[in-house]
């Protein structure tokens, strides 16, 4: 067998399934393998970041990590930004790029580029392969990286030689550690902590915003009386009817600062300390003033559901916890607001649906009325690299082929990474898209308000506006494969949102927000 | 003034007058100041690989950088794939990366990476400021170093702090210097190896392309007999009716290096030695065999005009060329083959135009046969890195407000950036598109065969192909703002293309080939 094939075998043994490719001629052995080699389903991306962003949401759902197969330094960098969002929300994905072959790269061809400098930025681990007979043992160790506590990115370097040489045979997969155990004095000390009397919360992030681990919270605070706030910006939340209610941390850092200033206590789950989004002149860095003892009881690299359970122990937390019924929000009428949208979304959304929020300054009010909505599971945007929403709803939809995907994706985010309609219409995934449409760069428009910019002049507002000409997202779909429908009041996207929802297969909403 | 104002003057000073941005927060003070500063234009892009693309159009033709604005590493990021073309064409370009404020990178907020590490590969120079007070003195420096022969990509990171601090003003451009002269002895050594009597060959490429450095080349021609071949891949060639006639080398190792096997010197000419595109496992890197002497006349970065110049001086040749009008094809009809295409283009080009050709495969045959056609320039896909053509149509529009640009497009790699139809249609750009529809990667279709595989299994069949569903780029434009129409066959596309060639405004073709 050749390189490739060793390489795909190895894959294939340590439970990796999954590649989505856009590959160019360095990968042509690659590719070849999928065939010659069966059991490994191939995706088409027609740009790089579809393939890294649906990496992203398909590991999100599984836990597992899928390939990536990307063409040389430029390729793969048509991948780096949702890549950025994976290595924020600590999702497992093996990156395959394709290079030049070993003795070609002196050549300098036009090309070449240097690609570990360009993947090191992403990912938790960098190596390029040296000849044929190795790549079986560096492609489990890929795997091995990427599965690590708490997951990462792996790129794998792949000289096209190491593919269609010679090679002895698979690679076994390579054991991956088990998270780490929290101590005993940690546990104590949140329970100190959280026993003291004061004001008090848990921060939570990463593995503890999965269900089993919010009900263990849920009963710590029940037993100690401290409040339960998530992350803005999280890999995956399980929310919803019957689920804990945890509050979200607001977005701007004034607000931010506000809903923990009031606390003495903060202590960390699964999330590092809460910090500013973006730098202001007139705000620090971290939200949590100098009143407020922050401290962790659990890194997201570490075992979080046990040391929930044994903090939830120490506390005499109760085995269950009453908790009264929200009552889910109808569907709005008459003007499509963002406020109409969100709740209207949030009022048929169906059970068991996964939500992938790109909504931006559009997807707040969905967020907030939605945690009455039937349990779902919601995707956001982590390292703010915008045009993550419809690849990873493609992965997501790969992932979960039996739940219904929504899209919640902001107009301008969405043009990013457009290209990812096409595969949704290829592979016939079931992804319901909704376009938050409200032809701006609404955030931008914000935060030139915040930057003292009140009366934008006509440069500043022509690069926040996204008029002249108007996005038409029913003919774009089109343009890939997708049918699509316009709306612009409340009861008519209830229809073309309940009509989507009972319906398989890919479809698009454009919501037009006034 | 802020930091922020201070570099725009800087640019302004420095004759830098066009920014194709695409900002985000930590970009919205340099937004603001282009409107406080006047004298800037400021384009959008809906991705970033849009403006870096237009970028590098617009400097091929006008010979000056542009800014673009992007949005920390990850937004810079999407630009990397043009930025590679545009270092593979020696393009000068200013990158204007927006980064937290100093003190807020220690946060490690979400959108925090290692920019200088994503912009290294791409950039001949990298800076990253370190306070308002030098912000203006960088930029001058970055402006510098782009225009510091041959041209290059210089990659400014700006802390935001740095732009809304206050500054002391503008800086004074650097100053630039000329390209190097070559020296006799050069001169002599390719006066020596063309006048032996040998079979030879002028190899031309960067500045030897335009028209001036032509007409030296074929006067040389004319007193040595030497042959005139030029790169594969070029920033810009001054070709069509009533200029110099010279040979593309092809693109395939095996027909490059058969091209060459006749000489026995080659002389290179602000062209580095031909290499292979990629390596293969039968054929070296270098396309010249040993028994061909390669030499250079004048490197890329040296003053390829006057070495030219001093060359045919020194060969005793003649002021002036007889050369044979060579006729011009006309319309082809029938069957819409990729032939029938590439001739009916060349025979209603109008007179000026700006070819953008990324039709790759469905290029070759418009190439052969436009060497007839009316004086055009023809700007090629330097680096490899596909999804450049529509955003160098972009930026040879805004700098050629005059000319018809045509842009000659692959559909499988017109999809990595065809966010550029929004901005041809925003700006009014005098852009026809042509989408060589082939529904295919048909060089990755070739490139199996190349690798052995001459029936692919189905998912090698299905990684290659764009059908399933087909991409309708009508709808595309449409959504974007662009009329288009779809043809199929050589009469409905003649037609079809003279109407957008005698209207301005952007439109789209689709031909659909056979």
């Amino acid at each position: 067998m050749n390189g490739a094939e060793s390489l795909v075998r190895t894959a294939l043994a340590a439970g990796v399934d999954l590649c989505l490719a856009n590959p160019g001629t360095t990968e042509m052995q690659l590719v070849a393998a999928l065939d010659s080699v069966p059991g490994m389903r191939a995706v088409l991306g027609l740009f790089e970041g579809v393939c890294t962003g649906a990496a992203d949401g398909y590991a999100r759902m599984t836990g597992r990590p899928a390939i990536t197969l990307t063409h040389l330094g430029p390729g793969f960098a048509n991948g780096i930004a949702n890549l950025h969002n994976a290595r924020r929300a600590r999702t497992p994905i093996v990156n395959w790029i394709g290079d030049h072959a070993t003795w070609h790269l002196a050549a300098d061809a036009p090309l070449t580029s240097d690609i570990a400098s360009l993947a090191s930025p992403v990912s938790t681990w960098v190596h390029t392969t040296r000849d044929a007979k190795s790549l079986a043992a560096d492609g489990a160790s890929a795997i091995a990286a990427a599965l690590a506590p708490p997951g990462g990115v792996a790129s794998l370097i792949i000289p096209q030689d190491c593919t269609w040489d010679d090679a002895p045979g698979a690679a076994k997969p390579v054991a991956v550690p088990a998270p780490a155990s929290v101590d005993d004095a940690r546990i104590a000390a949140a329970a100190d902590v959280l026993g003291g009397g004061n004001a008090t919360a848990l921060f939570l992030g990463g593995a503890a915003l999965r269900e089993d681990a919010l009900r263990i919270a849920e009963r710590i605070a029940a037993a100690t009386g401290c409040a339960l706030i998530h992350e803005t910006f999280f890999a995956r939340i399980e929310r919803g009817a019957g689920r804990p209610v945890v509050d979200r941390l607001p977005y701007f850092p004034e607000q931010g600062a506000e809903r923990l200033q009031s606390l003495c206590e903060l202590v960390c789950v699964g999330a590092r300390e809460p910090v500013a989004f973006f730098g202001y002149p007139d705000h620090p860095s971290r939200l949590a003033d100098d009143a407020t003892n922050v401290s962790t009881l659990a890194e997201p690299e570490e075992d979080i559901a046990a040391a929930l359970e044994a903090l939830a122990e120490r506390v005499n937390a109760p085995k269950q916890v009453d908790r009264p019924t929200p009552e889910r929000v109808g569907p709005a009428s008459g003007t499509l607001t963002v406020g109409a949208l969100g709740q209207t979304l949030a009022a048929i959304q169906p059970e068991g649906a996964i939500v992938v929020d790109e909504g931006a300054t559009s997807g707040l009010a969905w967020f907030a009325l939605s945690a009455a909505a039937p349990a779902h599971d919601c995707l956001s945007l982590t390292g703010g690299a915008i045009g993550q929403g419809l690849p990873t709803a493609v992965g997501a939809a790969v992932a979960c082929p039996d739940r219904k995907v929504i899209a919640f994706q902001a107009d301008g985010s969405g043009m990013y990474t457009l290209q990812s309609l096409w595969t949704m219409a290829r592979e016939s995934l079931d992804v319901t898209v909704v376009i938050a449409s409200n032809r701006a760069y609404r955030i931008l428009q914000a935060e030139l308000g915040r930057a003292g910019i009140f009366e934008p002049g006509p440069k500043a507002a022509s690069l926040t506006d996204l008029t002249h000409p108007e996005l038409d997202w029913v003919s774009l779909a089109k343009g890939m494969g997708v049918p699509g429908v316009a709306v612009d009041t409340a009861e008519g996207f209830a229809e073309a949102f309940r009509r989507a929802v009972a319906e398989p297969g890919p479809s698009l909403i454009e919501a037009v927000t006034s």
